[in-house]
């Protein structure tokens, strides 16, 4: 089968096509190629891959292309995050909701109806006067989205379950709860602390948290995201239960506990590396979001949350050891 | 204040441009022009109104010269209807979502932050197998749209909370319940027949009901509806709570009810004139459409249904004659 990744050269992105080489087959299919669509250059590894085909430029402009190719298989990932949408309303217009209507009209003329899944997020969900959050969200809880980004996720699912209704795509959207650990550098989503209070201690360098050690959220590893990506697109329809975007599962956390898991898989003097410095635009983006979720609906397709915070620093340590980062990434651990 | 009506030559525009002018002000501004954005020209009382301005033509190339225009307050009701966005997917994403779009943008360039009223609808609710619809409706229930129109009307909605979190518009949305009686001939409507199974047998006309008896609905007559609009318009923000859309106020009645009101209000040979044979299209699009609504946000702000569907047919029957129009409208009456 063909699949297309969009966002492919990102982090998640660049896992979930790794994992989708690895295990070769998707759905029962072999994978026979895999074409990454993305504003960035995809990792070498990638990019050398005899089965990965990439395409580099906004995704707005290669839109058209994609209705001359059969793909099979979607996987919608390409999104401006939170905080640049906050920052530049067009550009997150442009990004998230022109693009996906671009996608999804290609993929409709087209022709071939492929499997696709949308990463909406959790950021759909958010308080408002005449709808207060509930102290969990639950795939029941209606979205009242207070950001430009979790806006234009819910419009997203929203025609993605329209086009799917009218039989142009066989789509799924799936809710991701915040990643955490993300390596490499702090990106513009305003949940970027979320993986920076760990992964900057790490390293040996000092991190700020912008927000309240009481602040709560629910998270996942990348590990579990992506088998929850995968899961979504192999699940039949019956089972993923008629077109409504549905939450990933994610462990309740907050702030405070984080860093407790870090003190006890790299010890007190990590911990020390973070200190606390109210960030208000931060904050009051934060202080929206739901400060835990219940994923009854991803429970039933089997989908589990990780163990625990101090296992997912584990992972994210061990990632760091494997691909060979250690020297850099783990440098405050000795 | 200078107002600008989208949709203001269709049924409910027009009704709401000659309320406007007979009360003069809106929200205790004096009310100095009233511009009508609509594909057709208006009916001829208020093309020649020396207070009315009329624009014809597609909404969507209108968009771009509204931002030169400073208006004080917007009603956008412009809509392609739900049968004709079935019908014609590009047209319904057209004529509803990038008009909408538009509109919103001509007025967040505009730079004069108007209060905006979108009317959206209670199309907007819909069935899942992940999220059945209650037996009625509320504020609170998670709209799943099953139609395209329903899926539009959601994403604009959320637009309008959006473009209003940013402070580009002063927007709130208006869910309509559906209109009953509507003059005139059947449109593209499914909910089409809810109207015209009313209004053909007082013309003399015989009418086809394409569901069941025992369909239940909530609809609102013209003259409530109006009322909800304009006191969607005037409320605070603290009274209106929030950004998320309302629902307006309705009666939830059922085919079997309607048909009785009818003949307790013009006698069974009129009553006579319905009979029924299903149109499994339309059958099916109003199976997945409320059965019943409960609006205590528009009770809160002291918004009321209708008395009864008798009263509904009453006021429809005094509105033929107070226009002149007794002699076709209501010939079945004689």
């Amino acid at each position: 089968m063909r699949l297309l990744i969009t966002g492919g050269a990102g982090f998640i992105g660049a896992r979930l096509v790794r994992s989708l080489l690895a295990q070769g087959q998707l759905a029962g299919k072999p994978i026979g190629e895999i074409v990454i669509a993305d504003q960035f250059a995809p990792p070498a590894d990638l990019a050398q891959h005899p089965k990965v085909k990439a395409l580099t430029g906004p995704l707005l402009a290669q839109c058209e292309g994609f209705s001359k190719t059969s793909f099979d298989g979607v996987f919608h990932l390409a999104s401006a995050v939170s905080g640049e949408c906050e920052a530049d309303f067009d550009l997150g217009l442009r990004s998230n909701l022109d693009s996906t209507r671009a996608l999804l009209d290609a993929l409709r003329h087209g022709g071939h109806g492929p499997r696709v899944v949308f990463s909406s997020s959790i950021a759909v969900y958010g308080p408002d006067p005449a709808h207060p959050l509930p102290a969990v969200v639950d795939d029941d809880t209606l979205p009242c989205p207070q950001t430009s980004y979790g806006t234009h996720k819910l419009m997203c699912e929203l025609m993605v379950a329209d086009y799917t209704r009218k039989g142009y795509i066989d789509g799924r959207s799936a809710r991701l709860m915040t990643v955490s650990v993300r390596p490499g550098k702090p990106n513009g989503a305003a949940s970027s602390f979320f993986s920076g209070i760990i992964r900057e201690p790490l390293a040996g360098v000092e991190a700020v948290c912008p927000v309240d050690a009481q602040v709560g959220h629910p998270v996942s590893s990348p590990g579990k995201t992506i088998e929850g990506l995968i899961r979504v697109f192999e699940a039949e329809r019956e089972a993923y239960q008629g077109r409504s975007a549905m939450n990933l599962a994610g462990i309740n956390i907050t702030v405070a506990e984080m860093l407790a898991a870090l003190e006890e898989v790299a010890g007190p003097k990590v911990r020390a590396r973070v200190r606390f410095e109210r960030d208000e635009n931060i904050a009051r983006i934060v202080d929206n979001w739901p400060k835990a979720a219940h994923s009854p609906r991803a429970a039933r397709l089997g989908l589990k949350s990780d163990a625990s915070y101090a296992d997912i620093i584990r992972q994210y340590i061990a990632d760091c050891r494997a691909s060979g980062l250690a020297d850099t990434a783990l440098k405050g651990l000795s």
